[in-house]
């Protein structure tokens, strides 16, 4: 059976949640509570080195940490990841994107405002990441007009990792209210089978 | 043929260029101009929203962005990507750790001292790069100490996308004096069959 090491609020973390719930997998969560140091003991670095939520253990001893690089490996041999080799490579190239050009904006605003709670001498930063999140989101807005998932037009991996930190992107100060092409597919992704809602 | 649209100095740029040139792939480099804003023109957003290079033009009209993206489409069912469910999972986990805490923050480092000139107000910002590339170093020095390559004791695409920036990274003030295993490992890269050096 799968352990997930996560922090519940954490999208990235959910992102994982969601995909072993809607593949049926059987899984253990263990919260770790990165607020106060957890993800900083010696045991947690033995499992990942870089001190980040989340990891999945495969197996005792076998930790699997970077949320879409476990994300891939479930979804292997599953409809929520294509076969052709271009097809994959487009869910690479969009994993890619959330991981450097979007989560590090959408997702830092929402952790310093919520989880922070938006500290003053930090509000340079934020105005930069805030600005950062809307270029990301302009992106996804001009794709999404287009196509009703991220490829293949089949719900897969690819809208998991983007739809974990931009259904909330709010918390941060991120409004969605010009993004109607993506609110749209916000909901189509809330509609999909298996669907769970991230801990609020 | 191939076309890569690159700006040569880029690391991100370099990793394709290395791969092709291992792989023997016959490709035209097209060079884009990012300093003086060709990456913003109209034509080059219809090839990536994102308005980044590299982008690997497969055939006319086949675009595909991000570098580690573009890495393991050309990989794919070559010595340099492992066939393993496991080990390529292993990949992207590296791939992922390369474009979230390690570019972000040696390459952007390099950036900002080698292209802008290191400019007095964005100190601040600069030493906290510099503070998350060590914190990047550190995991990598980890690993390298007890393996030769990234996966799978083995030359691969986790290598050529980390090794992009590391080998320069003391062009932005990073320096690798106390890494030893990291800099047995960038002679050890720098040594495959068919290795080119970047552009300096």
């Amino acid at each position: 059976m799968y352990r997930l090491f996560e922090f519940p609020r954490s999208g990235n973390c959910y992102k994982l949640r969601l995909l072993l719930t809607q593949l049926d997998e059987d899984f253990e969560g263990v919260t770790v509570d990165i607020l106060s140091g957890a993800s900083r003991t010696p045991e947690f670095l033995a499992m990942n080195p870089a001190g980040k939520v989340p990891i999945l253990e495969i197996a005792p001893g076998d930790w699997l940490p970077e949320s879409n690089a476990a994300l891939w490996y479930l979804a292997e041999g599953t409809a929520y990841l294509p076969q052709g080799r271009r097809s994959r490579a487009e869910v690479l190239r969009w994993m890619f994107f959330e991981q450097y050009s979007h989560e590090p904006n959408v997702a830092v605003a929402r952790f310093w405002v919520r989880f922070l709670g938006r500290p003053p001498e930090m509000e340079d930063r934020l105005a930069r990441r805030i600005e950062g999140a809307h270029a990301a989101l302009r992106v996804m807005e001009q794709h999404l007009a287009e196509h009703p998932f991220f490829v293949a037009d089949t719900y897969g991996i690819a809208d998991i990792a983007l739809y974990a930190y931009t259904h909330v992107a709010d918390e941060g100060g991120v409004e969605l209210a010009g993004y109607s092409a993506i609110r749209e597919w916000i909901a189509r992704v809330a509609r999909q089978p298996g669907h769970v809602a991230m801990e609020s």
